[in-house]
């Protein structure tokens, strides 16, 4: 069940031009094209969503009392990987991905538990993402507390993998933040999302930051996400002339 | 002139708690702590906003065409930190910060031309603020295109830098973001932002992302801050107990 995951952990297809059909298309092309690789997982690839020696004690307790909830199968834990081509199987357009050398957003700052560290957890039945964040040194806004930019990353992030729980093939129109309370850097909040509405194309979901315990607000919101259209002429799977 | 806009150019105070007092005060006293500090600017600090190897040509003619403006003196060049400790006098809060090893979100990622790669320029007559941003290959959400939470960094900060020019004691408290068109990882985008109305403690900005020709508009946003209120007990500058 895991592989039907993969694509959540990794970043999230962005971006819709409701008002211009041409974009869209081109880009519901090219979406649709990737969709098969996004739920590829590679035994070679290493999941970065586990333990490593910078996660905090709170890191771990959270991470564990969430793997304890996997048990029964009600909850599944995501792996997250660092790039693109981490997802496609061997071959020339999994050669053509690693040459581009890009990384995920989430994964772009290379030593462990300067940036981002996190791990997602999925609920189906919920259609309900929580994701456990420890937001590293590298992640400054204001002095000692994590930027506004940081947060947007976790909150869209989470809120767009409960999205997919839905539809795989989506775009987001309109990200709405309130920040209530800054996020001191080293400290681990978690992010809960899920899909608050379906209507036609229009999918309406949400999320928020909070402490572990509940009791901080840090940040809430809401978003609007568009189902896109399928493609007119699917692109065959793991082909690279099919991705931007 | 330059140095009263340093601050503006490595992050700025996120996040508001409109709705409580406790920390509104708690976070109005840390943040005026520093607000003398923010607009130091230590000789020895390496400013990044300027051209480096991996600028692409269009970086650099944007980049050109906007000093080309600052000559006149309508349009001034922000200098560009990588982290807090830059702004601070050589001294024990210097070192202090230092120990931390924090790192400005926009400036996280040390490989030239793989993270955000800007520059910002102000026009203070327009209290309005252009960021030039290239944005590089580890910045990727969707495959080939730039993350959401990388789209919603350059225009919460380059807002933020607008609302600076009129206080420097804010926060933000909502950022709205519409989405229209992704961004290519690699190409340049303009961000121009600008302080639309101030009520009170209240102050509304403005921003969106094109295309270097104008003709895509790739996302905009609206954003209100707060003023935080004054300290009613001001501490030393450069104290670093005055930081979180």
């Amino acid at each position: 069940m895991l592989r039907t995951w993969a694509r959540l952990s990794w970043g999230l297809p962005y971006f819709v031009t409701p008002r211009s059909g041409v974009l869209h298309q081109r880009f519901s092309h090219k979406l649709q094209g990737n969709s098969a690789a996004w739920i590829l997982v590679s035994q070679k690839s290493i999941d970065r969503a586990v333990p490593n020696p910078s996660w905090s004690q709170e890191m771990m307790l959270q991470f564990n009392r969430y793997m304890e909830m996997t048990k029964d199968g009600s909850w599944q834990k995501l792996p997250s990987y660092q790039s693109f081509s981490d997802h496609l199987p061997d071959g020339p357009a999994k050669e053509e991905f690693q040459k581009q050398k890009h990384r995920l957003f989430l994964r772009s700052i290379e030593e462990e538990g300067k940036g981002f560290e996190y791990a997602m957890f999925v609920r189906p039945s919920e259609k309900r993402v929580v994701g456990i964040f420890q937001l590293g040194p590298y992640l400054e806004g204001p002095s000692g507390f994590a930027h506004g930019g940081a947060i947007a990353t976790i909150l869209d992030s989470t809120v767009g993998a409960s999205v997919i729980l839905v539809s795989r093939r989506i775009m987001t129109a309109n990200l709405n933040i309130n920040y209530k309370s800054p996020v001191e850097l080293g400290s681990v909040v978690l992010v809960d999302s899920k899909v608050d509405k379906i209507e036609g194309r229009k999918i309406v979901a949400s999320g928020d930051v909070r402490s572990v315990d509940g009791q901080t607000l840090h940040a809430e919101a809401t978003s609007l996400f568009i189902e896109l259209q399928p493609p007119s002429s699917p692109q065959k799977e793991g082909d690279s002339s099919s991705s931007p």
